[in-house]
């Protein structure tokens, strides 16, 4: 098991982790099999994305609008229920195979932590599979 | 292959799973890996959440308000539509590290089954990778 | 890393991958164990879905109206942002159990690839875990 952070600059932000990964591949010597990435927390989660100019916003300001609004319960802080809710539908895991020490994605596809109640440091897990 | 399954006891429902797979955990002497959980239906999926008193009906209310509604065409039950969709959106499987025979989450995550369609006896298959 | 293309043949479209990949399961002699399924691209994704008659057609409508429409900044093609978005939330990745060199579903249950931006030759790389 291995784990790495990943420090947040914004409240909300799409942030590339692709290169990072591929560098503690490297470092792993970890060629050919399967990436298994998991991140310990509930206001943010792991997808792929196109990543054109524009598009973390585009996406930003979807997931915000997509979010019904209400009368939430949640003691603490009910306006972070958004960003829970939605780092659980997305989803907490990302499984990419790899090949020659990287992740085998397609050409506009990168590896993204999707931050919704940041800046914060995340911390993620990896597990390579072969 | 294991193979547990969960009771749930309403319509809809956020089930915390976390001690049941841990428990499943010790008894497999699973110490150390990754936990693969995947759901055998179409009307209910796994995800992570926080489970702060409330947080359970926040998510189920957003889930249903964030469905639309429409004349769907399912030949069965065309009210069930809302259920079958969030649940492909949400996802059957669910990949988390394992350390000391628990599951690694952050402090406030939990693994989860999201009920959509219940009461009902549902049932999930664990495999343990090292 | 076994690698296998889906032709989708409309604009939108839920295509049933099932029948395919136990196939190529049968092929590679993957009798018990976990298959995983990642499709290189970003307007289409893998998830599993009750296929009942129109019900395909329901998830596209109901994907297509969760989507909020706004004033989107992709370069290329602005139009095309709900697409990359909804595959994002959905996701590339799906890991399925196998039993008997056939993935294990439930009843009701198909491997299925969204597509969102079609027709296309789709990619999808297989991984067999054991």
């Amino acid at each position: 098991m291995e784990r790495f952070s990943i420090k947040t600059n914004k409240e909300k932000e799409v942030v590339d982790i692709t290169d990072k990964v591929n560098s503690l591949l490297v470092d792993l010597k970890a060629t050919k099999g399967i990436c298994h990435l998991f991140i310990t927390h509930t206001t943010c989660c792991l997808t792929t994305a196109d990543l054109d100019p524009g598009t973390d916003k585009d996406t930003l300001e979807a997931i915000e609008a997509m979010f019904p609004k209400g009368n939430y319960r949640h003691p603490h802080n009910p306006s972070h229920v958004g960003e829970h809710i939605m780092s659980s539908i997305i989803g907490p895991s990302l499984t990419i195979p790899v090949e020659n020490s990287k992740l085998f994605l397609g050409t506009w596809q990168r590896a993204v932590l999707i931050e919704l109640s940041g800046p914060r440091e995340r911390e993620i897990v990896l597990e390579f599979l072969k």
